[in-house]
């Protein structure tokens, strides 16, 4: 028992895609449990590679933010830089492209600091954790349909900023906490 | 210019369901930004009326989180309680249904102290935060496939637990997070 018993995962029984839309492909999976018990899940399956977060850091108490329009909730949100990898392209490549088409710099100093799921239980979408540090300035053209405004940030100061009704993605707020738990405990390097 | 300053939103030209999935309904977007660009953008759009998270804490130190199968990553994936809102039910009344439904427990003190978006680029989904406490064992059926095994963790102990290949989710880490500064900076009763 404990957390680090590991319960044996139900048996898949059946797979098929559903009808996609454009960039949104479900699948359903037929599943037994190790009870027996039987159950239809439907998952969204993410096209590509998996993502990257960018917690860009230009001195070791600042933090870069980006504010983007979010078609999703239909309102300028303020989070980390972040985008899907590029077919090809590693981890650490593509966030340092990211960060060059978000926010205008390129990190000679870039650290993989952990793993983030979206919706584990319905999504399969894997966001992996950057720290980038060793900043100078670089720019690389995106396909934004306006230009991105930076904000740096306080890293000490996240009590406020999580408190804004405009910076509400759980994985910009994980990924800072994570990172700032990290550099506090010296627990990289 | 600032963190506080507010963009203009981009205007909705134009806006149609495609065709659903069972559980998913993407909605497209046609958007012209406040620069005059035009951009087309498809988002998923949540059925129902919003999620809840629950940290809910049987002592001052000391957090329950669950152990349950995530098909999205077909993973036993660990974290916080958490469920969509029934219609007509209150935030702190769903929580204290799925906190019944999960954990076995009933909170007398519930209070929401934020709110989480998905990803807010392509999904409408929100979740609010609501922090439980003052804990008595009572029981309510879910609709689970197998019983969910309740693991305590202590609070002081985040790096540990978000270090865990199997404690992924964004929520549930920034949750945790929130709460814990929360907390130690008594910001709430």
């Amino acid at each position: 028992m404990g957390i680090d018993r590991k319960p044996r995962l139900p048996e898949i029984q059946g797979r098929r895609m559903k009808k996609p839309g454009e960039i949104f492909r479900v699948e359903q999976l037929d599943l037994e449990f190790a009870n027996g018990q039987q159950r239809r899940y439907e998952r969204l399956i993410s096209k590509g590679v998996g993502a990257v977060i960018i917690v860009a850091m230009p001195d070791p108490d600042t933090v870069f933010l980006i504010r983007e329009y979010a078609c999703g909730v239909h309102r300028y949100e303020i989070g980390l830089p972040k985008g899907r990898l590029e077919p090809g392209e590693s981890i650490l490549e593509g966030a340092n492209r990211e960060l060059q088409e978000e926010v205008g710099f390129a990190a000679a100093n870039l650290q993989e600091i952990g793993v983030l799921s979206l919706a584990p239980g319905y999504m399969s979408h894997v966001t992996h954790i950057v720290l980038a540090r060793d900043l100078r300035e670089s720019s690389l053209p995106g396909d934004e349909p306006e230009e991105i405004e930076v904000i740096p940030w306080a890293m000490d100061n996240l009590v406020e900023l999580v408190r804004r009704p405009d910076c509400t993605e759980g994985r910009s707020i994980a990924a800072l906490y994570i990172a700032r738990d990290m550099i506090r405990n010296h627990a990289f390097n």
